[in-house]
């Protein structure tokens, strides 16, 4: 059965970005060292390579559109993500955001659909495209944190990162008291992975 | 050797204790139900009787003054603490306030001791006391940050409750960027125990 299922790299102190995201730096100031180097660089990737993979297992993606790209205000139409030519979720992408833009159908599988009538608009939309698949909640904090904020969240999947960030976008910000059951937790060499599913 | 070790239980969002502590709520608004259950009631103590009884394994013990009590100002002499006559640390505890007071006997080895001189001349008495053994900074949240944000411990063991707080004494406000490496991971029915230690 479909699942909403959401995963986030945080720092120990929950942060999942910085502040000042530019076209040179998608995090900002935020120090993602370690993020590259427990998803992609090896002999690191090799310890994560089951949860990486998950992290793009789903019948489709809502992500917030600051996630998609440095750009505010009106679309900078010349930008496709920050994922290249061919981005890793092929499958149907759902950007919140608060102008309208036409569909971007990249390579591989993946279609960029612009929404911008709210969450529970992106979330039907993801549904029904998603089928038996799960639902995935890409990020930022921020979005994953609106989505949080109504309980819509079937399993969160956190990537916790041995660093105190400081500062930055936070995790949980905005959140009201919740009740969650542990349902697994592995540290690898550089990252804990901790799974929860809400108590309803 | 004798090292800085510091336990603390928190929310998933990183929240130690409420606000409002009384007499009657140590935690103030904090919800402790799994706090008491993973700590204390069976069937679920038994999975953590190991990181129960490591958290009072030191030589000598700091903690803030609203750990010790919720009285405020002068002191309360009739307020020996939280924890009946014979407290579990069963050694000497050294207790950061800002206002004097003789130091209390209590009984199986715990005597309260009143620093109001700082967080440094604290450990300084702390390691002179413990010896070889560890000195554990005991909590709550903003002492465990006052010595985070100064780099002086050596071991950080979390145990997250599979909850979000939403408000309250948080861990790691005030902490500037660090980096630390995981040592850890064990999850349990009612929570998750991540031990990490710096990168110095």
């Amino acid at each position: 059965m479909s699942r909403v299922v959401s995963d986030l790299a945080v720092s120990m102190d929950g942060y999942g970005s910085g502040i000042g995201q530019s076209f040179e730096s998608p995090f900002g100031d935020f120090d993602q060292t370690l993020m590259l180097c427990w998803m992609f660089k090896e002999p690191y990737a090799a310890e994560n390579r089951a949860e990486v993979a998950t992290i793009v297992d789903a019948g489709a993606f809502i992500m917030g559109r600051n996630m998609f790209g440095p750009d505010r205000g009106d679309w900078d139409l010349d930008w496709t993500g920050w994922w290249g030519p061919e981005p890793p979720y092929r499958g149907p992408v759902f950007v919140l955001a608060h102008r309208e833009r036409d569909d971007l159908v990249m390579e591989g599988g993946t279609t960029f659909h612009f929404v911008s009538d709210g969450i529970h608009a992106a979330l039907d939309r993801a549904r029904d495209a998603a089928g038996d698949r799960n639902v995935a909640i890409s990020g930022g904090p921020s979005t994953v944190n609106q989505f949080l904020a109504e309980g819509l969240v079937d399993e969160l999947r956190l990537h916790v990162m041995p660093m105190v960030a400081g500062r930055g976008e936070r995790l949980f910000d905005g959140v009201p008291a919740q009740q969650w059951r542990q349902v697994s937790a592995r540290a690898t060499t550089l990252v804990t992975h901790l799974v929860y599913e809400p108590v309803r």
